[in-house]
């Protein structure tokens, strides 16, 4: 096998790892052995890790995923955006907020092509789609999945239908429109069932779940690894001792725990704790840790962290939580706008649901637990693409001082 | 001088390149000695050249402007949002629009901190605040300037005001905002004197001209030379032909130039063809050139590219497009709006300012003069940042078919 090409082997269960599939083609119903009505169990790639070598994860961290692609499934070449390459920022300034004087890093997802961490997943799953042939791509989404798929098949040259709900952000809408995707909106209830309409209507390829308890796609959190080797490479080649993950179904959060898995597999490093931060008025992973149980379904509850407003998750998230000692935590919606406020006051603007780790980071050093030598916050989108908190009506100025003095009270005075 | 230390010696005249000035403070109305009542002229940075050498190029383009350190003055690290190191992407599928089977490739400029090229910018003008030991920042904009310096005045802990015209978009407000800007609207005749008192009464720097004819911050254009070092880089060390470039006043213009210019100085490439693709409503550049002025002032008319509409033109821009015999190029706004929508189709969301680039391209394979064998599009900023003409109404799903099966006409069918 050439060191550029892809050593995926098989698809594997997560219930059973000797459960396993051909790569091709993706599941998207999840492990059809082990899965039963109630309950259905994801899939992840399984590679020829006997070939691969720490020179493998020695690569810059610029953007592209074909670098690492001798750790992913085969990338298709007419998908590429250039995809990751974000930068790690040392934000020391957040000291004040979080209440941790450690090193306290945020990796800038919002630096992807369309501007959100999907753009990982969405690499290896519309790749997935040209591998086998599809003639387009669908997704169920309202937001930066639906945004960054749309994308992904626009530069593939596949159509792309974009299943939303009611009440879709107007900044979203016309994100997905833009990339010529068709959008269409529907009622909550008949999002699922119409994804899985038209995939056997028009034989589209899925690149969201199908399944009641969340499998995801199974070639997706793959992308999410990349997240994991940059931060290595951008660290000097050492891993950080927790990282805080906004956390929906957890997609993310496993596919950055398999990254450091397998740098540490091959002896690069420990495996730092995982912080996985769901809103708290939802929760459904902090409900299954507690309980035990490898999946739960919590009641639907409203939060504006819509990007993360899940109400089941499954294997999919508890595995990574409890490999790496980690925890699930309830950020309440006040802290992650507090969360997001601090972020904006250093210069980076999240959307509300990419403020979820900074928060995470603060409940865990509120808690009084030990403070992590080195943190990092995953920032998985920009606050571009919500309706902001922040929009202030700008003041009209009329050659009256006083709202300039106001503002500037205490920081600076008229000189002179 | 230590490698990775500044070498700027002085700022220079544009109009005279004996005319030198100390480094601080920034001269922000242009060179005092020869500039008149009528016409103002830029500043730039002159460098200790003897000292640079072709290692001082050969780094990898990744974000964080300190690489280029010798090349650029000095940056303050608290400034540091991770500038730069964006995508270079090779776009096949525009051959189409374009007209050219040419390589064409395109700079993602949205990718920045705050998703335009100005971080570039702010990245260097912001520092220089703090090198002067401003208590403040002012900026007059309506746009991306704004919201940039906003963000960088964050990172270091500065105070902004923006100054804006009336009917800001919404988005922007919201950008500018969040950073923890005030924002003040006036009169579009009240800005630029409103800005001159906010730097008179509270002793800010302006990241904004302050002159009629506009020269610019004299430091700021140094941050665009790193697009021409990322470029350089990302061709596997070779320049391309022809570099298309959105333009207002000239600063990205000028700093592409330059950029390229020293590039050349140590024989490591020649610098390529520039195009200056300004709205063809305005084009005061365009005026310029054709009436061999160092400076012209044309109508205001208005134009949907708000980003790049200047009225007025000068030395800083006619410089590098005489220098490097490229041409001043009148976009129409159907072009823009054409090019913007094929570049979407590709899977890249400009900002419709942004693509007056991939516009400038079609528009010179289609005068018949001879294709660039190698071009490069700077895609300046997102289209997020933007009331989207893409703003459809999503389509309603009521189990009819009809409308999906209309939008696939062509391109998938019902299977089975």
């Amino acid at each position: 096998m050439s060191v550029s090409g892809s050593t995926a082997l098989h698809q594997r269960s997560l219930i059973d790892p000797e459960t396993t599939f051909p790569l091709h083609p993706p599941l998207l119903g999840g492990d059809p052995i082990n899965s039963t009505a109630e309950v259905q169990y994801p899939l992840e790639i399984g590679y020829d890790y006997d070939s691969i070598t720490t020179e493998d994860f020695m690569q810059p961290a610029l953007p592209g995923l074909h670098r690492w692609q001798p750790l992913l499934p085969p990338l298709a070449p007419e998908v590429d955006l250039a995809v990751g390459g974000t930068p790690l920022l040392r934000m020391d300034p957040l000291a004040e907020f979080t209440g941790s004087t450690n090193e306290i890093w945020v990796k800038d997802e919002s630096r992807n092509p369309t501007w959100s961490h999907k753009d990982r997943l969405n690499a290896v799953a519309v790749s997935a789609a040209v591998a086998v042939g599809s003639p387009g791509v669908v997704v169920a989404s309202s937001g930066n999945h639906g945004a960054s798929a749309a994308a992904h098949a626009a530069r593939a040259g596949l159509p792309c239908v974009v299943v939303t709900s009611h009440g879709l952000p107007p900044g979203m809408a016309s994100l997905m429109s833009a990339y010529g995707a068709l959008v269409i909106e529907t009622d909550t209830d008949r999002r699922w069932p119409l994804l899985r309409e038209i995939v056997d209507r028009y034989g589209f390829h899925s690149v969201s779940s199908t399944t009641p308890v969340p499998t995801g796609h199974p070639f997706g959190p793959e992308g999410y690894k990349t997240i994991s080797y940059e931060v290595f490479q951008q660290l000097g080649r050492q891993a950080p001792d927790a990282v805080f993950v906004p956390t929906g179904y957890g997609e993310l959060l496993f596919g950055v725990a398999k990254g450091f898995q397998e740098l540490a597999a091959v002896g690069l490093c420990e495996v730092p704790k995982l912080y996985a931060c769901e809103p708290g008025a939802l929760a459904p992973l902090a409900s299954a840790m507690e309980s035990g149980a490898e999946w739960a379904r919590v009641p639907s509850v409203p939060t504006d962290a819509w990007s993360i407003a899940c109400t089941v998750t499954g294997l999919r998230a508890v595995s990574p939580v409890r490999s790496s000692a980690g925890a699930a935590l309830r950020i309440d919606e006040e802290s992650m706008y507090a969360a997001a406020e601090a972020m904006a006051r250093c210069g980076l603007w999240p959307e509300l649901s990419a403020a979820a780790g900074v928060a995470g980071l603060r409940d865990v050093v509120r808690s009084g637990a030990e403070v992590p030598e080195r943190s990092v916050c995953i920032m998985t989108s920009s606050g571009m693409k919500i309706p902001s908190p922040y929009a202030v009506v700008p003041v009209t100025f009329a050659d009256d001082w006083g709202v300039v003095d106001a503002y500037l009270d205490g920081v600076a005075a008229p000189v002179g």
